[in-house]
């Protein structure tokens, strides 16, 4: 049947599992990195040190941020389902959704669609479109980080040092100088626009950057549902809430 | 107010992140691979180069086994809510729970007794219990994998050779014996007992067991995810389905 | 603090529980059945025993659809997570996503634009639109009903016999007369562009229609958990799918 | 093949639906209410009307208590993801879990088990076991309802004016007097105790009555979303949440 698909990721049989062509128990086990792993099996290419590099340094940085909507979900999860961890866990990455992380996607479709194109004048056409329309323009600003978001330099010190600093990152900085004419202000390239152009310049494709930040939140989780067991914050977050938000009797 | 909880884990303010102690910025991005970043965020210890190597290899050996429940159904919503990736994810990796891998914590509960007792006759008495019970002992056997899953001598290698094989693989050894004697067959050492032995040996806590195979498989969801934005594998999937289970009219 | 949130939903006390100004106790256990209490819980205000009776029909018709994949998703994970019911359910309820039910909320669109604007030639405009720009339009046609989806035809008579057929309904039939004079052919109107019409003629607010869908669909789902006690016909869904999409060796 | 399971829920043809051997078009749209609906699919039998209404008693009773824990996760998700409504009902449905509305499930098997056994003195060995081993009692007791929870006593009279109450619910007033007794002090029926008894009267089977209470509060939900769009209370949980838990610096 011709719409029959297959798929190029994992078989196995008795004696021997293989993902993506290799043996699982003698090409991978104990000789790949997970961080290796998790490029390889994303672009079917193995990554070299620089593009690990770079890929952990993203993974570092979107793992963890305190009592963001996923810690806050998962820890009430798990008081309510203590028994089953990764049920906490889902429920919390639930929220890693368009609002927040949507953005890096954002800034990754502007970045790629420069470098695709290689317009002259692309970054004032598109920071002008953006104002015009008074549309916010992802990876840039940040609510809490001022002036600037500590975290976008070093992800760039770290491309450059690793050697895969290219194209995607050049544009985002020539994207920065634009912003900051046109809006007469400076307005800092946050996280998640530095992370876009890092993965992008370590050839991830788009519809893998929000698995990555997936991937490195559900690592980030783990250490709320092991503070969760000591500290019991479930019930003082339910209640907090509750106390925090008044009944108002009036009826709409 | 006493019973008001804390935290331990991160912190911000407009120029820095903190993350257990540590500048995010200064200290961590950059400087620390994701994996070395998951071991210290669960155990709040920097992991030897040896416990890396046997976390990266249970990550990987974790990561992937093809047309899994976690892949179906991580594909099946994928093809429902396509823009918000992180919903399949989510919902594949509900399915990682009690049943499959629930097995690794079962496992590491007897290997963590057995270690913390001492108890001399321990490996017997567990086997006998477990026998004259009927109950499945957890760490052994395989539907597939026959007459050995290749995964475990492989994890054990890794872990000799990473300086850090202890007590706990020394236990599941034993009780592996222990085991072929009194059920008077080989049964296989499986995968997940073998990664708990791993696991409790490089001094993870038993609670964070069933969380590094959540994160490990999220990692292998991306790859499905974006095999499925190819394949369109999802409607196959319900058709398949849908025709293979037929319906039966009489009413019970 | 002026952006603090107020709730209008419910509060209580130690002896009684309110929700929206109604006293739970003795205003509404035994005296208000489940439909009438999402009704008014939904659009505050309590319906008309015909809104009553369109609402009943319409979450009668979205319950169930056989091996859909909510179902087939709630059945893998029931077997992988035996003893939390709810994790199935909601693991199902999240394929009730943007493409399938995503249909009801466009067909509710056009048609809550068509009533408030009451354009002349606003069916022609719409369906002339979409077919140039070769847009499905939402509501119509259907990939197994043909020629006509049977539960339409019925749902608009419950809605003239309950006697709160409206102008939404008239309006979906006028843009049915339309489709089939441009596209020059006959296309159903589905049953999500019926029930998108019925639910607004009751004066649901759109944002409330596709959590009818998942409400409904969770009390479909009910079956499908009992059902896969009995069956255990996740294990058998798992090698079904595995064994029909084969593994394909050729790297990209 | 003998494993291969069936199905009796439901299959369709080009020009009907069939619902557990019933047409969906002529036979339940229009005839049936939602209730009578999910009673029918839960049992494969069509309720009494005192069935139904002692069934939308105990629906209307879980629908809705104010700011739980799953309206605040669907608060926070539909925050995050907002055009996806399934995914905040169904992230909040996650918490519907084994430790609120699990005691339903004990008080069900204690209830059941005393009403198939007929034993003489089953109550007072039930109670004193439980006692004896420091074990809360399912469905006894309540943290803020003192010294009653008023809805026990209302759903009582719900039954009883039905014509349905019969000896789960005789059993539960048996076990409540023997528990004022052993313990020297009243103990309020809580309504999950009551609704246990209410809904194994109506013949409804144990593994249902989550599945209830997940099809209710997912109704409640629906509620929280529309106020969520006018309230934006997502933001103001996030903050007040991170305020109210502060980070401590000491490394353990």
């Amino acid at each position: 049947m011709s719409e029959r698909p297959s798929t190029r990721i994992a078989t196995h049989d008795e004696t021997s599992i293989t993902v993506r062509g290799h043996d699982l128990v003698n090409d991978l086990i104990g000789r790949r990195s997970f961080s290796e792993m998790i490029y390889f099996h994303t672009t079917q290419r193995w990554p070299s040190p620089g593009q690990v590099k770079v890929l952990d340094a993203c993974l570092v940085t979107l793992m963890e941020h305190g009592l963001t909507p996923s810690a806050i979900i998962a820890r009430l999860v798990a008081d309510s389902v203590p028994e089953e961890a990764q049920v906490a866990m889902a429920a919390g990455l639930l929220s890693v959704g368009s609002v927040f992380v949507g953005t890096m996607e954002g800034a990754a479709n502007i970045l790629a669609e420069g470098v695709a194109s290689g317009e002259a004048g692309y970054c004032l056409r598109v920071v002008q479109e953006h104002r015009a329309q008074r549309k916010h323009l992802p990876g840039f600003g940040h609510p809490l980080h001022r002036p600037d978001d500590p975290r976008s330099p070093r992800l760039f010190e770290v491309a450059r040092d690793a050697g895969v600093s290219g194209r995607h990152i050049a544009l985002l900085h020539d994207l920065s100088k634009t912003v900051d004419e046109v809006y007469g202000r400076h307005l800092t390239i946050n996280a998640t626009g530095a992370i876009a152009a890092l993965l992008l310049d370590i050839d991830l494709p788009i519809p893998a950057l929000r698995p990555m930040a997936v991937v490195s939140r559900s690592a980030g989780l783990v250490a709320h549902l092991l503070e969760e067991k000591e500290t019991r914050s479930g019930r003082f977050i339910w209640r907090t809430v509750d106390e925090a938000i008044p009944y108002d009797s009036r009826l709409r």
